[in-house]
């Protein structure tokens, strides 16, 4: 089966208080989307790789590619107006049948054991997306004050979302919709149900400086007893 | 009009892989605990801390009093088997009214103007619970799969739960349900409603061994430009 990663770093933020935008600040000497890259190519080599980017960033993600030398796979597509229109050009690259990821390209302490997860998952069942519970309280805001949601019953969403190509490329044929914060929910609204599975507390999302911290502690550690 | 702040700590749990309980791990030198005590004697020197430890932690316990000097009001309680209970044994000391913080002892990063927002809001409108916007996609399981809240709508929450005596502690005076995960939840119960406030990013609980990175890199920017 073909494998595809449409990774979305079409954010051109400098919220990080730094130079440039976050998926190409550095952790252990590397861009962040070097190391999230990597992960995919550990556990798929053969995979084809659309790495999502603003316009003004494609020679940054011309020199990144060159890093991983010519038998890699990746091509660079342009990002959009939002996160729905930055994957739907990534979407629309894809020809043949297989399984696609839909990744933060932020989220780069995933492991491979998560991405070859969320690949047989969504072989059986159409799609996979990874969340972990919650662990503190969540309540959800009504027109009179708020409810508490039962915790046990919550999930956090994450990103690889998974899905085979012939259920998730027809759902991008739509117009967009404000509802649409993910894929998961650019699937349901095509009449498709989604498939949650465990996925993983470190694979947290860098937005904050001390996230870089975070994410340095956690490949440090990972380095010492690789996963 | 008098406060109270119920400090509960009434964990012994060795998760964080420590010889001692989270509480009492150092951050910049001094006991976690210590760093969120502190926060609110610089809001209320007059308060009035009920410090709700494990029974076998008390002499912990008494040495961290001993570190504020004498003119400090703190009193040791003891812990529960719950979260419930342990706030219950703390409340059941207080005999005038005034207004109660109910307070995670291991966020230890709220800040002083977060405990004082919390003690006006709650003179006015009886409760004062801090809350976030969430950052991530958050679904909620359901018989047939899950569904996706509007994450507008959704609130991360924190503590100090601040409340009025004479609303919170006829509250408590109820038997333990499972459903009662925190002190918003009981108050609900007793047929009041609770009233959010704006919370903060950084008022993190301190429960794995990362947190302690991030709360050290936390402590050290304040130090530079106090808040």
């Amino acid at each position: 089966m073909r494998k595809y990663a449409v990774i979305v770093a079409g954010g051109s933020g400098l919220r990080m208080g730094a130079d440039k935008p976050k998926q190409f600040l550095l952790l252990r000497g590397k861009p962040i989307l070097y190391h999230t890259i990597q992960q995919f190519l550990k556990a798929f080599p053969d995979i084809l790789i659309y790495l999502v980017l603003p316009n003004d960033f494609l020679q940054e993600g011309q020199e990144l590619i060159r890093e991983f030398g010519p038998s890699v796979n990746i091509q660079l597509v342009v990002g959009g107006a939002t996160r729905f229109h930055s994957v739907q050009n990534g979407l629309n690259k894809i020809s043949e049948p297989g399984i696609v990821f839909v990744h933060d390209g932020v989220r780069c302490l995933l492991s491979e054991g998560l991405i070859k997860r969320c690949y047989e998952q969504a072989l059986v069942k159409g799609s996979a997306i990874p969340a972990v519970a919650a662990t503190d309280s969540i309540r959800i805001m009504n027109a009179t004050g708020s409810q508490v949601a039962n915790r046990n019953l919550v999930r956090i969403i994450q990103t690889p979302q998974t899905f085979q190509t012939n259920l998730l490329l027809p759902a991008f044929v739509t117009a967009y919709q404000d509802a649409f914060t993910d894929e998961a929910t650019v699937m349901e609204a095509s009449g498709q149900a989604v498939h949650l599975i465990e996925g993983e507390y470190n694979n947290i999302k860098i937005t904050r400086p001390v996230d870089l911290l975070i994410a340095e502690n956690i490949l440090i550690q990972r380095e010492q007893v690789p996963n």
